[in-house]
C-alpha cells in the first residue's frame, strides 16, 4: 500500500481497435481511486474506435504524459498495429521503467513486444494464452496474476477484477471494497460459459473458429518479434 | 427468442454525466449479437463526458434513430438533467411503445420520469432503490428483473449480467454463452463487498455518506415528477 497522501499519476493507453471494455471496465475502478490524476492517453489526441465501433477520445497524447505511477495497457485486436510501432513501444518501455504496469487481455502482447515480459509470470485472453511464450513469459492460467509490480488480467472482463486488486494494492482493501460497492459488483453470470474449461464444447469450438484468423495473425507477429528479441520458443505440445 | 433471420435495431442512449460502464458493459454484449444494427444515440451527435470524465461520441442524434427493437437506457448522475427534458422523454415514450427496453442502474429513473414504470416490477442502483415507488413501480431487490418485454439491471456492473440475459432472450442461450466466453466473463471479485447486504458496515456507511447529496437531489426530482404524474407514494417505513 502506498501512503494515502502520496498523489498518483495513473494513465491508460487508448488505441484504434482496442476492445473497449479492457479500458472501460478498469476505468470505472481507476477513476475512483482517491488522490490520483487519471488520464487516458492515445498515440495522438484524436478519437479512436474500438473493435466494435465505440468512439472514445483520449485526454492527451502519450508524448504529453508525465511519468506515470500506474500504466494500464488494454488489449483487443488493434494491439496488432502497435506490436511493431516503435513510438508506442519506446513510450511503454520508458514508462514501465518506473510505473507499476497493469496489463489487460492482449495488452500483454503489446508489453511483450516491448520486451517487458521476459521472465515474468503473465496471463492474457484464453485465445492468445499460448503466445505468451514468444515473449519469454511464463503463462499462468489464472484470472489475475500478480508478478512483483506487475498485474496481469486475463481476457476482457477480467480487467474489472484486476483493477479492484490494483486499487487494493495501492490504497488498501477498504478503498477497493467501497468502489466495489458503488459499482454494485456482485456478478451473477447467467451461464457458466466464461472460460474454455467451463463453456459447452460446441460453444467453445464455435468461438475458436471465430477467432482463428485473428489468432493466426497474432501468432505470426509474435514469431517475428520473438526472432527480433532473440527469444527461442520451446516447441510445446500445447 | 426472435427468429435468427429477423434483423434487429438496437440503440443505447448516451448522455452527459452518465456512468460509462452502464453503457460500455452492455456494449460489449450488445455489439456482438448476430444480425443486428447497434448504434449509440445522443441528444445531439456531440461527444459527451461520463461522470468521471471519459469522453464518448454517439453515432447519431436521437432524432435520427429509426424505430428500435431494443432500447438500452443507462444511468449515472447525469440522469438528473434528463428527468424533465421533454425532448428525450418524448423520444423514450415513442420508442418504448414498440421496443423492448433494457434499463441499467438509474436509467430506470429516466424511464420512470417518462411515465413508463407504472405497474412494473423494476430495479435500479441500491442507493436509488427506494425512489422507484415515486414512479409507480414495484421495487424488486434482484440483480436482474424481467417484467414482460422489459429488462432491468440493478447498479452499474449488473448491466453486463442484464445484457447477457437479453442476448439469450433475443438469440438463444448458445449465442449468449458464446459472447460470455469471448468476454471471458467468469468473474472473481476480490472481495464480497458488491451489495449493501454484504459490504462491511463501515464501507457501507462511508458509501452512503458519499452518495447522500446525489440521492437527496434525485429524491427531490422524483417527488416533483410523482406529483406531475399524479402518483401517490405510500409512506413506507423503508
Amino acid at each position: 500500500m502506498i501512503p494515502p497522501d502520496q498523489h498518483l499519476q495513473i494513465g491508460s493507453l487508448l488505441f484504434e481497435g482496442l476492445d473497449q471494455i479492457d479500458l472501460t471496465g478498469p476505468f470505472e475502478v481507476l477513476s475512483r481511486i482517491p488522490n490520483t490524476t487519471y488520464r487516458i492517453y492515445g498515440k495522438t489526441a484524436d478519437p479512436v474506435r474500438d473493435h466494435r465501433g465505440l468512439r472514445i477520445t483520449p485526454d492527451a497524447a502519450i508524448a504529453d504524459a508525465p511519468q506515470l505511477d500506474v500504466l494500464h495497457v488494454p488489449g483487443g485486436f488493434g494491439q496488432e498495429a502497435l506490436m511493431e510501432d516503435t513510438v508506442v513501444l519506446d513510450w511503454l518501455r520508458a514508462q514501465a521503467g518506473h510505473a507499476r504496469v497493469f496489463s489487460v487481455c492482449t495488452g500483454a502482447l503489446i508489453c511483450g513486444a516491448a520486451g517487458l515480459l521476459m521472465g515474468r509470470r503473465a496471463t492474457t485472453h484464453w485465445a492468445s494464452f499460448h503466445l505468451l511464450r514468444y515473449f519469454g513469459a511464463t503463462p499462468v492460467n489464472e484470472r489475475v496474476v500478480i508478478d512483483g509490480d506487475w498485474i496481469f488480467a486475463a481476457g476482457v472482463t477480467s480487467g474489472i477484477d484486476g483493477a479492484l486488486r490494483l486499487a487494493a494494492e495501492l490504497r488498501g482493501d477498504d478503498v477497493a471494497k467501497g468502489i466495489q460497492l458503488y459499482m454494485e459488483y456482485a456478478p451473477e453470470p447467467p451461464f457458466n460459459s466464461g472460460t474454455p474449461e467451463t463453456a459447452p464444447a460446441a460453444v467453445l469450438q464455435q468461438a475458436r473458429k471465430a477467432v482463428a484468423g485473428m489468432t493466426a495473425q497474432r501468432e505470426a507477429t509474435a514469431q517475428r518479434i520473438a526472432t527480433k528479441l532473440g527469444i527461442i520458443v520451446p516447441t510445446a505440445a500445447e
